[in-house]
């Protein structure tokens, strides 16, 4: 036995789905109708162009409007209309020629140009809403008769002929009970302005042209003035600031893309920030998450993206993964680092204004994606506490002579927090040392891109040794003290202190230096940190107290003073608080004593 | 003229729709294949059951088969198999009316027991990775005789006879060039575990039985104890700390849905918490995005929900908005709240010792869901700083008498971090106030419901006014010092302090008092809290300075000393800055300089 034969659909059966299934969310059938409309206009405008159509195009546009009392939404176009005929190809049996043209045309950009059919898939989205629809059409052909189609949403329709004295057509949706909702006005225009913003024919609602039908993407750079760019910006974002500066989009091949990215004044909250680019596919609003098209660190960016390339699944959202994605992906990526390496090369002084506001984009960028450190390499710029910006590589030449060790490694000084850390950088100053300002929460980890990259160069926080330690030098420093007196030294202090994740150690400094200094390795706080911010594995460091190192300077006279001292342990304590107070770890009830203890002092004296 | 016909799908054009556009996820083809399979089992089982099938069932079971070099996958099962008759009904003409029936199963949960057909739209998914499918299938009917269909994904297709020994049915798929990644099989276990790992058929992979058919949410409360819900706790998240407590969800009318949720212990980082609900259609994983079934203030939950009602789009995402998805949001609500309230009322002890962990739900409940604080108002606890808890009713008990303030309003004081503000804790708790940690994030929303919610009752940060002001009673303090000394006092230390941004005053206080004390005003505060956080229009207010009072306290005796000090300034500036201490504001170069001096002090000593 061998049978061959074909796949039937059968339509009752498939119906429900199309009309309440495919779509989650049932404000769409306004999107989609309105497309369909401007679709239509669009169609006859190309004809005319072909010299297909003779007649008068009038000014073409969309009509939308609610009749709360007959319970109607009408969506009327003068497009191409059309004939009983055409209905019955294209709305009743060919109904899905429409869905596998949608296929088409999001799978090949090629073929935007054809003519034939008002209506696709999207049209059936109409029964989310409608008990009953009605078309009544006319068709721009001389001579054609209007028809009027209508459907209760069983897969039974009715043709009739109908009046109708211009060419286009009228969608008549009969709205359910259960959709009432969409007879308010304010719930209209809140979805048309939602989907319908940037359509590229003017549509009207309650009188008025809620639409910009050129949005400035679509047009050349060079037809656009910097102000321009601004005041489209206002358009999108009406609350926002100005943006620091943009960058026009537009490639045809391999793929078709047009769009405007901004570059926003950062806020604080990065999650506000999020979602503030809207991809637009033939200037019909898709979607603004935009997450698998724009690289992650791009996502702080702001603007709209228009691309018919962009593959989506019957209810628009993207399928993921896809290599037309990657593309544009890369594209982007490219394109963002090509403009602010233009903008750092003609006029630096705008760059480094703005760099507070982009740094976190381009490290970000630079920790995410190889080709754009690359690029980025050369702008990326390092600012130290004066406020001066410096390239890596003029950084590298600033520092070079002062900062590098015995074993030849460079050792760039930086701070995650001037003001706490300010006793650390005030003692790598009096050296001469500079110190960056390394204290976003990107930075953490851009510090370890840095020492990946560039070779033989270590980066230390101020406060992960004393000072004669953070760049050690072949210098020895003499000590006032013997040995036996640097053993009791050390003996009183670790009595005072008593506590065993501090460890004291005497050693010889400058006397111009603080008697104690409280200091927090480097490694170990690096591990402690990468274990909070979640990473890899060693769980229990989290939980491990901070081990700190206590320095006590041998040199200084008040260290002498304590050996002397009749009540040394308290007078040990008194110096190692100080030294707590300049690491900000003096606290709570410690504090508190402290600052009693210190007004009583005065309060006597 | 008038017409009327029926509105037809060509197959050749929805087609393609459905294998390529339908899903935006590839690998949800095995999804579909394997619970397809587990039907046709559980069809068996209740044939068996009602007497239709008198054979013996044997050990019912789905097997998953890759075989790399014929690159092929295989689902086989041994459920009710199809004649080749069937196969024409169900694979080709009626293939959609399993759509239909999808729609249907969603829609209204009554009809789980049709028997028919072993396929559904899903079927036809097995298109997106495969260039060709074969179904080898012998029906459960005496005498039946094993066929073979086969399609290479255009609509035509051919059945011929084949050879197989058992009942039941293999879907064979011939993975097309761009799907390969399907042939490994660590993919293929990652798929199985996500979709798979509780259907309620054995299923088999690589010798081995990848799943728990027998899941303990689909068991009776009754049935199980504790360590069952402990377990399966770490079946689902293998790498978590045990849980604080859960609810077993069972609910049959006016839907149907089971499940387990469980507050786990909460780390700091919410977001990772996040997503940790896996929504289940009748042992199916769906998705772990609930947020639109499960109330935003349970998002942090655990668990498992497993409902046939929650109605999904073809490519099973939420309908939003729908009715049943609102009433299955109440009822969590309900459960979670009794629970609680349930938990509080048994085992107090066990309920305080968790309440760090659940407050967050718990608060954000009672701000989000207004039948929830009418619940939830009787259990909420207020920590104090001794840690002791206390409900509402008890806490109000507890301060009434000493806390009541000249214009009736209780008066109830909390700090937000008792670390920095001890000063101000001490100095309240001198008075035999009481202070309350309300120190998270929520906090500050929470104050705010308190306020709104009880009757005459206000909440101050312990440091928003000096403590004879927090709750003002009709006493009067004597001044040490006459008016003339009282405003020089108040200049030298205007002088001395020199900061537009701090408000000077001088007033009498105890003795035993801080001789400066430097407050932030609890309206001033809250206004610049709320602004930073995000919220309503004042954005000037979160740029402005923070606005400081400070007050000398004429009765201190340091403070006659500053009257007679020959370096008034220096006294007042110094017992300024240990002011600025006590509120954590010395820091930077202030404090260094700060340090610097003491240390110099203690040198010379």
């Amino acid at each position: 036995m061998e049978e061959r034969g074909n796949i039937s659909i059968h339509t009752e059966n498939i119906f429900p789905i199309i009309k309440k299934f495919l779509y989650s969310d049932h404000e769409i059938f306004l999107r989609e109708l309105v497309s369909n409309a401007v679709d239509a206009t669009q169609k006859i405008k190309r004809l005319s162009s072909i010299g297909e159509y003779k007649g008068d195009l009038g000014e073409l546009k969309v009509k939308v409007t609610v009749d709360k009392d007959a319970k109607t939404i009408t969506i009327s176009d003068n497009g191409i209309g059309m004939t009983a005929e055409e209905i019955k190809k294209y709305i009743n049996q060919i109904a899905f020629s429409g869905a596998t043209e949608f296929v088409e045309r999001f799978k090949d950009s090629g073929d935007q140009d054809q003519i034939i059919g008002q209506f696709g898939l999207g049209f059936y989205s109409a029964f989310m809403v409608a008990e009953r629809v009605e078309i009544v059409t006319k068709s721009y052909q001389d001579g054609a008769e209007a028809a009027r189609w209508e459907c209760d949403g069983s897969t039974e329709f009715s043709i009739t002929t109908a009046e109708r004295a211009e060419r286009g057509s009228d969608v008549i949706l009969h709205v359910a009970q259960d959709s009432e909702e969409f007879l308010e006005t304010a719930r209209i225009r809140t979805i048309l302005d939602k989907y319908c913003k940037f359509l590229p024919v003017p549509v009207e609602f309650e009188g008025e042209t809620i639409n910009n039908p050129n949005p400035i993407w679509t047009k050349q750079p060079s037809e656009l003035k910097d102000e321009d760019y601004k005041e489209f910006y206002k358009e999108l974002y009406p609350f926002s600031e100005a943006p620091l500066f943009w960058i026009h989009l537009n490639v045809d091949y391999p793929f078709n893309l047009t769009g405007i990215l901004y570059f926003p004044k950062l806020k604080n909250d990065f999650e506000v920030q999020r979602n503030k680019i809207q991809l637009y596919s033939r200037q019909v609003f898709i979607t603004d998450e935009v997450k698998d098209v724009v690289p992650e660190f791009l996502m702080l960016l702001h603007g709209v993206i228009d691309s018919p390339d962009i593959p989506l699944n019957v209810s628009r959202s993207f399928l993921q993964a896809d290599s037309s994605v990657k593309k544009i992906n890369t594209y982007i990526t490219k394109k963002v680092a090509d403009k602010l390496a233009e903008i750092f090369r003609k006029d630096r002084e705008t760059f480094e204004k703005n760099w507070d506001d982009i740094s976190v984009f381009v490290k970000y960028g630079m920790l995410s994606d190889d080709k754009f450190y690359e690029k980025a390499k050369d702008f990326v710029l390092l600012q130290n506490t004066e406020g001066k910006y410096y390239t890596l590589e003029e950084y590298k030449a600033l520092v070079q002579a002062n900062q590098t060790n015995k074993s030849d490694q460079l050792v760039l000084l930086y701070t995650t927090d001037a003001d706490k850390q300010h006793a650390f950088v005030e003692a790598a100053q009096n050296r001469s040392y500079d110190v960056l300002k390394l204290d976003s929460v990107i930075d953490s980890h851009f510090i370890g891109l840095l020492e990946q990259k560039l070779e033989k160069t270590t980066l230390k926080r101020v406060d992960s040794e004393t000072v004669d330690k953070l760049i050690e030098k072949d210098e020895t420093k003499e000590s006032v003290l013997n040995d036996t007196e640097k053993e009791e030294l050390k003996k009183v202090y670790e009595e005072a202190i008593n506590n065993k994740n501090m460890t004291v150690d005497v050693a010889p400094m400058s006397p111009d230096d603080a008697p104690v200094v409280i200091t927090l390795p480097e490694f170990m706080r690096r591990m402690k940190d990468m274990n909070r911010a979640g990473g890899g594995g060693m769980m229990f460091m989290g939980d491990m107290p901070d081990t700190y190192n206590v320095t006590i300077n041998a040199n200084h006279p008040l260290n002498q003073r304590v050996l002397k001292a009749e009540e040394k342990g308290k007078l040990a304590r008194q110096a190692f608080d100080l030294a707590l107070l300049s690491q900000n770890m003096l606290s709570g009830a410690a504090l508190t004593s402290f600052v009693k203890r210190s007004f009583d002092l005065i309060t006597k004296e």
